[in-house]
Protein backbone atom coordinates (compact mmCIF):
# COMPACT_ATOMS: atom_id res chain seq x y z
CA UNK A 1 0.00 0.00 0.00
CA UNK A 2 2.56 2.68 -1.19
CA UNK A 3 1.22 5.82 -1.94
CA UNK A 4 2.51 9.33 -3.01
CA UNK A 5 4.61 11.58 -0.39
CA UNK A 6 5.60 14.93 -1.17
CA UNK A 7 8.99 15.72 -1.50
CA UNK A 8 9.90 12.46 0.24
CA UNK A 9 13.55 12.59 -1.48
CA UNK A 10 14.29 15.50 0.36
CA UNK A 11 12.80 14.14 3.67
CA UNK A 12 15.29 11.47 3.34
CA UNK A 13 17.70 13.60 2.58
CA UNK A 14 17.29 15.55 5.59
CA UNK A 15 16.75 12.73 7.81
CA UNK A 16 19.93 10.66 6.63
CA UNK A 17 22.07 14.24 6.84
CA UNK A 18 20.80 14.49 10.21
CA UNK A 19 21.33 10.95 11.56
CA UNK A 20 24.55 10.67 9.74
CA UNK A 21 25.46 13.69 12.07
CA UNK A 22 24.29 12.39 15.33
CA UNK A 23 25.35 8.77 15.25
CA UNK A 24 28.25 9.09 12.11
CA UNK A 25 27.27 7.03 8.89
CA UNK A 26 28.32 3.63 10.06
CA UNK A 27 25.83 3.20 12.87
CA UNK A 28 22.69 4.59 10.67
CA UNK A 29 21.07 2.12 8.82
CA UNK A 30 18.12 2.62 6.22
CA UNK A 31 15.17 1.70 8.25
CA UNK A 32 16.65 4.59 11.01
CA UNK A 33 16.44 7.22 7.77
CA UNK A 34 13.12 6.06 6.75
CA UNK A 35 11.77 6.03 10.13
CA UNK A 36 13.15 9.71 11.18
CA UNK A 37 11.65 10.85 7.45
CA UNK A 38 8.18 9.49 8.15
CA UNK A 39 8.63 7.25 5.20
CA UNK A 40 9.22 3.53 4.79
CA UNK A 41 12.17 1.70 3.34
CA UNK A 42 10.48 0.75 0.37
CA UNK A 43 10.15 4.79 -0.73
CA UNK A 44 14.33 5.52 0.33
CA UNK A 45 14.80 2.53 -2.33
CA UNK A 46 12.63 3.84 -4.59
CA UNK A 47 14.70 7.35 -4.33
CA UNK A 48 18.31 5.85 -3.44
CA UNK A 49 20.45 2.80 -4.06
CA UNK A 50 22.01 2.45 -0.60
CA UNK A 51 22.75 4.92 2.22
CA UNK A 52 26.12 6.02 0.65
CA UNK A 53 23.82 7.21 -2.59
CA UNK A 54 22.16 10.02 -0.63
CA UNK A 55 25.37 11.75 -0.13
CA UNK A 56 26.48 11.45 -3.29
CA UNK A 57 24.01 11.23 -5.69
CA UNK A 58 24.17 15.01 -6.38
CA UNK A 59 27.03 13.94 -8.87
CA UNK A 60 25.12 13.17 -11.75
CA UNK A 61 22.91 16.21 -11.86
CA UNK A 62 26.73 18.54 -11.74
CA UNK A 63 28.02 16.23 -14.71
CA UNK A 64 24.77 16.92 -16.26
CA UNK A 65 25.04 21.07 -15.49
CA UNK A 66 28.58 20.93 -16.66
CA UNK A 67 28.02 18.97 -20.11
CA UNK A 68 24.84 21.70 -20.69
CA UNK A 69 26.39 24.36 -19.71
CA UNK A 70 30.19 23.93 -21.59
CA UNK A 71 28.10 22.93 -24.47
CA UNK A 72 26.37 26.00 -24.60
CA UNK A 73 28.50 28.11 -24.25
CA UNK A 74 28.83 30.81 -26.88
CA UNK A 75 31.42 30.65 -29.22
CA UNK A 76 33.95 33.21 -28.15
CA UNK A 77 34.25 31.85 -24.85
CA UNK A 78 37.64 30.99 -24.20
CA UNK A 79 38.10 27.43 -22.37
CA UNK A 80 38.51 28.67 -18.57
CA UNK A 81 35.62 30.99 -18.98
CA UNK A 82 33.17 27.89 -20.19
CA UNK A 83 34.79 26.00 -17.86
CA UNK A 84 33.56 28.82 -15.51
CA UNK A 85 30.28 29.02 -16.92
CA UNK A 86 29.72 25.69 -15.51
CA UNK A 87 31.48 26.23 -12.56
CA UNK A 88 28.95 29.62 -12.43
CA UNK A 89 25.69 26.97 -12.32
CA UNK A 90 27.23 24.66 -9.24
CA UNK A 91 27.83 27.38 -7.42
CA UNK A 92 24.08 28.67 -7.67
CA UNK A 93 22.90 24.94 -6.90
CA UNK A 94 25.23 24.19 -4.11
CA UNK A 95 24.54 27.61 -2.04
CA UNK A 96 20.32 27.00 -1.84
CA UNK A 97 21.51 23.81 -0.35
CA UNK A 98 23.71 25.65 2.24
CA UNK A 99 22.80 24.20 5.38
CA UNK A 100 22.52 20.17 3.61
CA UNK A 101 25.78 21.17 1.99
CA UNK A 102 27.76 21.73 5.42
CA UNK A 103 26.61 19.12 7.18
CA UNK A 104 27.35 16.47 4.10
CA UNK A 105 30.78 17.97 4.16
CA UNK A 106 31.34 17.08 7.92
CA UNK A 107 30.27 13.97 7.63
CA UNK A 108 32.67 13.04 4.98
CA UNK A 109 35.00 14.52 7.13
CA UNK A 110 34.40 11.93 9.59
CA UNK A 111 35.14 8.97 7.16
CA UNK A 112 38.27 7.48 5.61
CA UNK A 113 35.70 5.67 2.90
CA UNK A 114 33.63 8.13 2.19
CA UNK A 115 36.48 11.26 1.73
CA UNK A 116 37.88 8.38 -0.92
CA UNK A 117 34.66 8.43 -2.60
CA UNK A 118 34.50 12.33 -2.55
CA UNK A 119 38.14 12.22 -4.42
CA UNK A 120 36.97 10.15 -7.09
CA UNK A 121 33.98 11.99 -7.56
CA UNK A 122 36.38 15.04 -8.42
CA UNK A 123 38.10 13.43 -10.52
CA UNK A 124 35.42 11.88 -12.37
CA UNK A 125 33.93 15.23 -12.68
CA UNK A 126 37.16 16.96 -13.92
CA UNK A 127 36.95 13.90 -16.79
CA UNK A 128 33.42 14.86 -17.51
CA UNK A 129 34.64 18.72 -17.97
CA UNK A 130 37.28 17.91 -19.92
CA UNK A 131 35.10 15.44 -22.28
CA UNK A 132 33.03 18.59 -22.73
CA UNK A 133 35.73 20.69 -23.64
CA UNK A 134 36.96 18.40 -25.96
CA UNK A 135 33.36 18.20 -27.69
CA UNK A 136 33.69 22.01 -28.52
CA UNK A 137 37.25 20.95 -30.26
CA UNK A 138 39.56 21.93 -27.39
CA UNK A 139 42.71 19.83 -27.75
CA UNK A 140 44.61 18.11 -25.34
CA UNK A 141 46.30 18.37 -23.12
CA UNK A 142 44.49 21.40 -23.05
CA UNK A 143 41.38 20.51 -22.23
CA UNK A 144 42.01 18.34 -18.98
CA UNK A 145 44.28 20.79 -18.07
CA UNK A 146 41.44 23.52 -18.15
CA UNK A 147 39.16 20.87 -16.74
CA UNK A 148 42.09 20.21 -13.63
CA UNK A 149 41.74 24.02 -13.33
CA UNK A 150 38.06 24.54 -13.26
CA UNK A 151 38.08 21.82 -10.33
CA UNK A 152 40.95 23.55 -8.04
CA UNK A 153 39.29 26.61 -8.48
CA UNK A 154 35.94 24.82 -7.31
CA UNK A 155 37.68 23.48 -4.46
CA UNK A 156 39.46 26.28 -2.78
CA UNK A 157 36.41 28.67 -3.69
CA UNK A 158 34.07 26.19 -2.02
CA UNK A 159 36.47 25.67 1.23
CA UNK A 160 35.83 29.02 1.62
CA UNK A 161 32.56 29.96 1.39
CA UNK A 162 32.11 26.75 3.92
CA UNK A 163 35.22 28.52 6.56
CA UNK A 164 34.21 32.17 6.33
CA UNK A 165 31.33 32.74 8.37
CA UNK A 166 30.37 35.99 6.37
CA UNK A 167 30.44 34.34 3.17
CA UNK A 168 27.30 34.06 1.25
CA UNK A 169 27.75 34.17 -2.12
CA UNK A 170 29.76 31.16 -3.83
CA UNK A 171 28.86 31.94 -7.73
CA UNK A 172 30.79 35.43 -6.95
CA UNK A 173 33.66 33.48 -4.51
CA UNK A 174 34.21 31.14 -7.66
CA UNK A 175 34.32 34.03 -10.05
CA UNK A 176 37.29 35.70 -7.75
CA UNK A 177 39.24 32.26 -6.99
CA UNK A 178 39.32 32.20 -10.98
CA UNK A 179 40.69 35.65 -10.84
CA UNK A 180 43.25 34.71 -8.30
CA UNK A 181 44.21 31.82 -10.37
CA UNK A 182 44.67 33.82 -13.36
CA UNK A 183 46.95 35.45 -11.35
CA UNK A 184 49.08 33.31 -9.55
CA UNK A 185 49.72 31.63 -13.18
CA UNK A 186 50.39 34.82 -14.51
CA UNK A 187 53.05 36.15 -12.05
CA UNK A 188 55.77 33.25 -12.95
CA UNK A 189 58.44 33.47 -15.07
CA UNK A 190 60.23 30.19 -16.73
CA UNK A 191 61.29 28.23 -14.66
CA UNK A 192 65.81 27.71 -14.32
CA UNK A 193 66.93 23.63 -14.93
CA UNK A 194 69.70 24.98 -12.56
CA UNK A 195 67.40 25.67 -9.77
CA UNK A 196 66.89 21.84 -9.26
CA UNK A 197 67.90 20.66 -6.11
CA UNK B 1 69.53 -15.08 12.55
CA UNK B 2 68.47 -11.97 9.96
CA UNK B 3 71.84 -10.79 7.64
CA UNK B 4 72.04 -7.55 5.54
CA UNK B 5 70.93 -8.05 1.83
CA UNK B 6 72.01 -5.89 -0.91
CA UNK B 7 69.22 -3.31 -2.03
CA UNK B 8 66.44 -5.81 -0.32
CA UNK B 9 64.18 -2.91 -0.09
CA UNK B 10 64.55 -2.58 -3.97
CA UNK B 11 64.39 -6.09 -4.66
CA UNK B 12 61.41 -6.26 -2.58
CA UNK B 13 59.48 -3.14 -4.54
CA UNK B 14 60.32 -5.01 -7.86
CA UNK B 15 58.94 -8.50 -6.36
CA UNK B 16 56.09 -6.89 -5.54
CA UNK B 17 55.02 -4.85 -8.35
CA UNK B 18 55.57 -8.14 -10.86
CA UNK B 19 53.25 -10.40 -8.75
CA UNK B 20 50.50 -7.64 -8.12
CA UNK B 21 50.91 -7.53 -12.20
CA UNK B 22 50.51 -11.05 -13.11
CA UNK B 23 48.26 -11.68 -10.07
CA UNK B 24 46.93 -8.89 -9.04
CA UNK B 25 46.69 -6.72 -5.49
CA UNK B 26 44.56 -8.65 -3.38
CA UNK B 27 46.09 -12.03 -4.45
CA UNK B 28 49.38 -11.17 -3.93
CA UNK B 29 50.12 -12.20 0.24
CA UNK B 30 53.69 -10.92 1.67
CA UNK B 31 54.85 -14.15 1.91
CA UNK B 32 54.48 -14.36 -2.03
CA UNK B 33 56.59 -11.42 -2.25
CA UNK B 34 59.24 -12.36 0.14
CA UNK B 35 59.52 -15.67 -1.76
CA UNK B 36 59.60 -14.10 -5.08
CA UNK B 37 62.28 -11.28 -3.78
CA UNK B 38 64.78 -14.24 -1.99
CA UNK B 39 64.48 -12.50 1.55
CA UNK B 40 62.23 -13.32 4.52
CA UNK B 41 59.36 -11.67 5.43
CA UNK B 42 60.86 -10.33 8.25
CA UNK B 43 63.06 -8.25 5.99
CA UNK B 44 59.66 -7.04 4.03
CA UNK B 45 58.28 -5.96 7.63
CA UNK B 46 62.21 -3.81 8.08
CA UNK B 47 61.48 -2.26 4.94
CA UNK B 48 57.16 -1.71 4.82
CA UNK B 49 54.24 -2.03 7.37
CA UNK B 50 52.07 -3.97 4.62
CA UNK B 51 51.60 -4.72 1.25
CA UNK B 52 49.80 -1.50 0.02
CA UNK B 53 53.06 0.75 1.72
CA UNK B 54 55.23 -0.73 -1.38
CA UNK B 55 52.63 1.21 -3.74
CA UNK B 56 52.67 4.24 -1.51
CA UNK B 57 55.74 4.55 0.64
CA UNK B 58 57.23 6.82 -2.03
CA UNK B 59 54.64 9.48 -0.58
CA UNK B 60 56.60 10.90 2.39
CA UNK B 61 60.14 11.49 0.24
CA UNK B 62 57.56 13.10 -2.50
CA UNK B 63 56.83 15.59 0.38
CA UNK B 64 60.00 15.86 1.30
CA UNK B 65 61.18 16.68 -1.77
CA UNK B 66 58.13 18.91 -1.96
CA UNK B 67 59.20 21.40 0.94
CA UNK B 68 62.32 21.38 0.74
CA UNK B 69 62.29 22.90 -3.05
CA UNK B 70 59.73 25.21 -1.88
CA UNK B 71 61.75 26.54 1.21
CA UNK B 72 64.93 26.85 -0.75
CA UNK B 73 63.61 28.62 -3.80
CA UNK B 74 64.99 31.58 -4.76
CA UNK B 75 63.33 34.67 -2.85
CA UNK B 76 62.47 36.73 -5.96
CA UNK B 77 60.67 33.39 -7.61
CA UNK B 78 56.80 33.59 -7.68
CA UNK B 79 54.91 31.03 -6.31
CA UNK B 80 53.77 29.10 -8.96
CA UNK B 81 57.70 28.88 -10.07
CA UNK B 82 58.79 27.62 -6.53
CA UNK B 83 55.98 25.07 -6.87
CA UNK B 84 57.46 24.38 -10.76
CA UNK B 85 60.82 24.07 -8.87
CA UNK B 86 59.72 20.93 -6.76
CA UNK B 87 57.43 19.89 -9.73
CA UNK B 88 60.59 19.30 -11.90
CA UNK B 89 62.21 17.61 -8.87
CA UNK B 90 59.21 15.05 -8.79
CA UNK B 91 60.44 14.76 -12.23
CA UNK B 92 63.42 13.53 -12.10
CA UNK B 93 62.90 11.28 -9.49
CA UNK B 94 60.38 9.57 -11.12
CA UNK B 95 61.63 9.07 -14.63
CA UNK B 96 64.53 7.52 -13.36
CA UNK B 97 62.14 4.25 -12.38
CA UNK B 98 59.59 4.44 -15.58
CA UNK B 99 59.25 0.66 -15.78
CA UNK B 100 58.10 0.58 -12.01
CA UNK B 101 56.35 3.71 -11.79
CA UNK B 102 54.10 1.68 -15.24
CA UNK B 103 53.50 -1.26 -13.30
CA UNK B 104 52.35 0.81 -10.16
CA UNK B 105 50.03 2.55 -12.44
CA UNK B 106 48.68 -0.19 -13.83
CA UNK B 107 48.35 -2.18 -10.75
CA UNK B 108 46.46 0.97 -9.45
CA UNK B 109 43.94 1.66 -12.40
CA UNK B 110 43.03 -2.56 -11.53
CA UNK B 111 41.79 -1.41 -7.90
CA UNK B 112 38.78 0.98 -6.77
CA UNK B 113 40.45 0.74 -3.03
CA UNK B 114 43.98 1.93 -4.73
CA UNK B 115 42.72 4.08 -6.76
CA UNK B 116 41.36 6.15 -3.94
CA UNK B 117 44.71 5.89 -2.18
CA UNK B 118 46.11 7.11 -5.16
CA UNK B 119 43.89 10.33 -5.12
CA UNK B 120 44.25 11.16 -1.36
CA UNK B 121 47.86 10.82 -1.53
CA UNK B 122 47.64 13.69 -4.49
CA UNK B 123 45.52 16.00 -1.80
CA UNK B 124 47.89 15.15 1.03
CA UNK B 125 50.79 16.19 -1.51
CA UNK B 126 48.51 19.42 -2.57
CA UNK B 127 47.88 20.48 1.58
CA UNK B 128 52.02 19.78 2.15
CA UNK B 129 52.88 22.02 -1.06
CA UNK B 130 50.04 24.93 0.12
CA UNK B 131 51.88 24.70 4.11
CA UNK B 132 55.52 25.56 2.13
CA UNK B 133 54.25 28.40 0.11
CA UNK B 134 52.06 29.40 3.60
CA UNK B 135 55.44 29.29 5.05
CA UNK B 136 57.01 31.21 2.27
CA UNK B 137 54.84 33.70 2.95
CA UNK B 138 51.82 33.11 0.25
CA UNK B 139 48.23 34.21 1.76
CA UNK B 140 45.69 32.09 1.08
CA UNK B 141 43.46 31.30 -1.27
CA UNK B 142 47.08 32.25 -2.88
CA UNK B 143 48.52 28.92 -1.37
CA UNK B 144 45.89 26.42 -2.02
CA UNK B 145 45.14 27.52 -5.50
CA UNK B 146 49.08 27.15 -6.50
CA UNK B 147 49.26 24.03 -4.69
CA UNK B 148 46.27 22.78 -6.73
CA UNK B 149 47.03 24.30 -9.92
CA UNK B 150 50.51 22.54 -9.45
CA UNK B 151 49.13 19.35 -9.24
CA UNK B 152 46.59 19.49 -11.83
CA UNK B 153 50.11 20.07 -14.11
CA UNK B 154 51.94 17.04 -12.63
CA UNK B 155 48.48 15.15 -13.46
CA UNK B 156 48.19 15.92 -16.53
CA UNK B 157 51.98 15.89 -17.72
CA UNK B 158 52.65 12.54 -15.82
CA UNK B 159 49.39 11.03 -18.22
CA UNK B 160 51.38 12.53 -21.42
CA UNK B 161 54.19 11.03 -20.01
CA UNK B 162 52.89 7.62 -19.68
CA UNK B 163 50.40 7.68 -22.76
CA UNK B 164 53.19 9.02 -25.58
CA UNK B 165 55.71 6.35 -26.07
CA UNK B 166 58.19 8.49 -27.71
CA UNK B 167 58.13 10.74 -24.62
CA UNK B 168 60.99 10.19 -22.22
CA UNK B 169 61.70 13.32 -20.56
CA UNK B 170 59.17 13.81 -17.62
CA UNK B 171 60.88 17.45 -16.32
CA UNK B 172 60.68 18.72 -19.92
CA UNK B 173 56.90 17.94 -20.26
CA UNK B 174 56.05 18.77 -16.81
CA UNK B 175 57.46 22.75 -17.38
CA UNK B 176 55.34 22.49 -21.23
CA UNK B 177 52.72 22.04 -19.24
CA UNK B 178 52.96 24.53 -16.72
CA UNK B 179 53.30 26.64 -19.54
CA UNK B 180 50.06 25.51 -21.33
CA UNK B 181 48.31 26.33 -17.71
CA UNK B 182 49.44 30.17 -18.11
CA UNK B 183 48.32 30.27 -21.50
CA UNK B 184 44.83 28.37 -20.86
CA UNK B 185 44.13 30.75 -17.89
CA UNK B 186 45.58 33.73 -19.70
CA UNK B 187 43.22 33.44 -22.78
CA UNK B 188 39.89 34.38 -21.00
CA UNK B 189 37.86 37.21 -19.85
CA UNK B 190 35.37 37.90 -17.08
CA UNK B 191 32.82 36.14 -17.06
CA UNK B 192 29.19 37.62 -17.42
CA UNK B 193 26.30 36.86 -14.55
CA UNK B 194 23.80 36.94 -17.93
CA UNK B 195 25.66 33.70 -19.42
CA UNK B 196 24.55 30.83 -16.48
CA UNK B 197 21.82 28.78 -17.80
Amino acid sequence: MSRWEPNSRGRLEQAALQLYSERGFEQTTVADIAMRAGLTERTFFRHFADKREVLFGGESSLQEISMNAIACAPDPLAPIDAVAVALDAWGVLIQDRRELVRQRRAVIAANAELQARELLKRASLASAIADALRRRGVADPAASLTAEAGIAVFKVAFERWMNEPGQQDLPQLIRETLDQLKAVTAGGCKVQRELVP
